[in-house]
């Protein structure tokens, strides 16, 4: 499976040129899914954190194709990443950082390759698809690849008390892993305090709190209602928790 | 084929989660169509009188995977539903009801399985998707399920004088079957009476007016303009036929 | 590989019948790929030079499903084209007509037949669907076409000195060839004038240029920020090549 985490926009021209680039190389029957292509493009540790959440729902051998560029056609490298028997693919920005620091098994490569006609501003499409599909194929393309030590772009990979992800239903997904913060604990953003909730149906019709969500990391929610516009949420806002609920 | 119907999002990262899942349990070859993500969440009634239109479309065996679920994580069943000739898995929230209450042969069961890991917040991914997956490889998991007469969340299977979708044109489709209303009737919505046309291109430009949409609804529409804007138009907004036009 | 560029709305629920459409008649493991649902639907100018610019990012044999169709329903054709080895199946309303008039070799028929259900409305699905998967599945239906010398409906197939998509950036494309244009010149548009630069990060910060993008036309874009909003850019804007920069 090649997974597509981009910027590209999920109704625009891009997307289709990466799976056409793709589909070039890659077997019968590997299928492309999209997971994201609304990645923020300015600023990357809050994406770095967001798929080093989603990776762990997808299956070993999973070749990501993950893809925020600001800084296409400047010299910062094209690398492929192996972490923990998964596969990534993209520039060496920060953006595979996070999961870098987290696996317990990983291996780096520079790509040196360059394809006969390669774009300033869309590598995405020329440099990266190919290499993945390559790599989907079940052959990594030594040859075409040195290896490094580590990613150069590197962001720390603990928890990141930050909201890092707005949803469409209103929800703000944090960069803490739930499993580090106590039920008892609130999460502080924007000045109000959020208590534990287990689902969305045992708060209040809505009232905010947060909860542990399906990618293993603390949100921010409202039962029937958008957090976001409730609380004035931006990504990129601090969250902080706070140990003991004293009220 | 399965198709996707739900409220999880175009371009967030719910969709892939479930495609993952689906892919983890499908035999090769079987297609997954995205329907609509964007189903409104809070209001139920509406997305049932769409997907029991839609689904006429799709060929027999097709396997759709209806998730509207704002009660996830409390005691509302899963469900599994055959109504001729095609399959559809979700929650038993009213979702699927008009399609059963309209279906000439139906059957019936309440999901019993659960799988090891369950989360929460995202049955979609966690359990109906590896039941879809199952249904459409050919095989419906009986020991899986547990029969029952009929759907427990039941909304009302006849026509809906109601709008239903507002489309990314700006048309406006009711949940009234156009088999059922004269072509001489007018159709009255926010104090505005709509005539009848064939097509667009029959009705005077930036004028609204009604007509038989591809899946058999009445829907309000205008000529190289928005109805939604045009009229005011929100989904749930009640929609009168005047069954002789007056002037 | 069948692509899709229509004006159906990315989350809608349009392509998924015509996915079902094409799939109902399609050979497994040809795929289809969505390369844009929002062409402007009322002006087709400049979709059709956003296609022709696009397609040459497809491998030859490809079949291009190309419906923005306001007319639907009315006396317009269905046509038929093939240019330089690749296919597009849509309506005769100038949508094709940049890609046949700049093509060294071009071929055109119109559509006689007609399903045996056909919806006023949506002949992207009833239509040219089956049109497109037959043609895909490798065999011209040529008991269902009649050839005809050209398309009736025809645009100037030279460049367009317009902008012709916004995309989700807030990058304008124009209709413009790169290639045509000196790197030395000026684009005005809106009053203002941009100077050229290779790629985004050699731009200031905050400030407009123009540079060949990744499918060869004059892009008009800032550096981390949006040339849309920073111009007030809109589909349609004239541009003005200034063929010496003169400060």
């Amino acid at each position: 499976m090649i997974v597509l985490f981009t910027d590209f926009g999920a109704d625009d021209i891009y997307v289709a040129q990466v799976k056409a680039a793709l589909l070039e190389h890659l077997c019968v029957d590997t299928p492309i899914v999209d997971l994201l292509h609304g990645v923020p493009n300015f600023e990357l540790r809050p994406g770095a954190h967001l798929l080093a959440a989603l990776q762990g729902q997808f299956p070993g051998g999973t070749v990501f194709l993950a893809v925020v560029d600001p800084e296409v056609g400047t010299t910062r490298d094209a690398v492929v990443l192996q972490a923990d028997g998964k596969w990534f693919v993209g520039p060496d920005n920060g953006l595979l950082s996070v999961i870098a620091g987290r696996a317990t098994r990983t291996q780096a490569w520079r790509v040196v390759w360059r394809p006969s006609v390669l774009s300033a501003s869309f590598h995405g499409r020329d440099l990266f698809a190919p290499l993945a599909a390559w790599i989907a194929n079940g052959a990594l393309p030594v040859d075409k690849l040195e290896e490094i030590p580590a990613l150069h772009a590197r962001f720390e990979p603990a928890d990141l008390a930050e909201v890092i992800h707005a949803d469409h239903y209103g929800n703000a997904l944090t960069g803490m892993r739930a499993g580090n913060v106590s039920r008892s604990a609130e999460i502080r953003i924007r000045g109000q305090r959020l208590r534990y909730a287990r689902v969305f149906a045992e708060a209040p019709v809505g009232s905010a709190f947060w909860y542990e969500n399906s990618i293993g990391l603390v949100e921010l929610a409202a039962n029937r209602a958008s957090a976001v516009q409730l609380l004035g949420i931006e990504v990129g806002d601090p969250v902080v928790v706070i140990a003991q609920a004293l009220e």
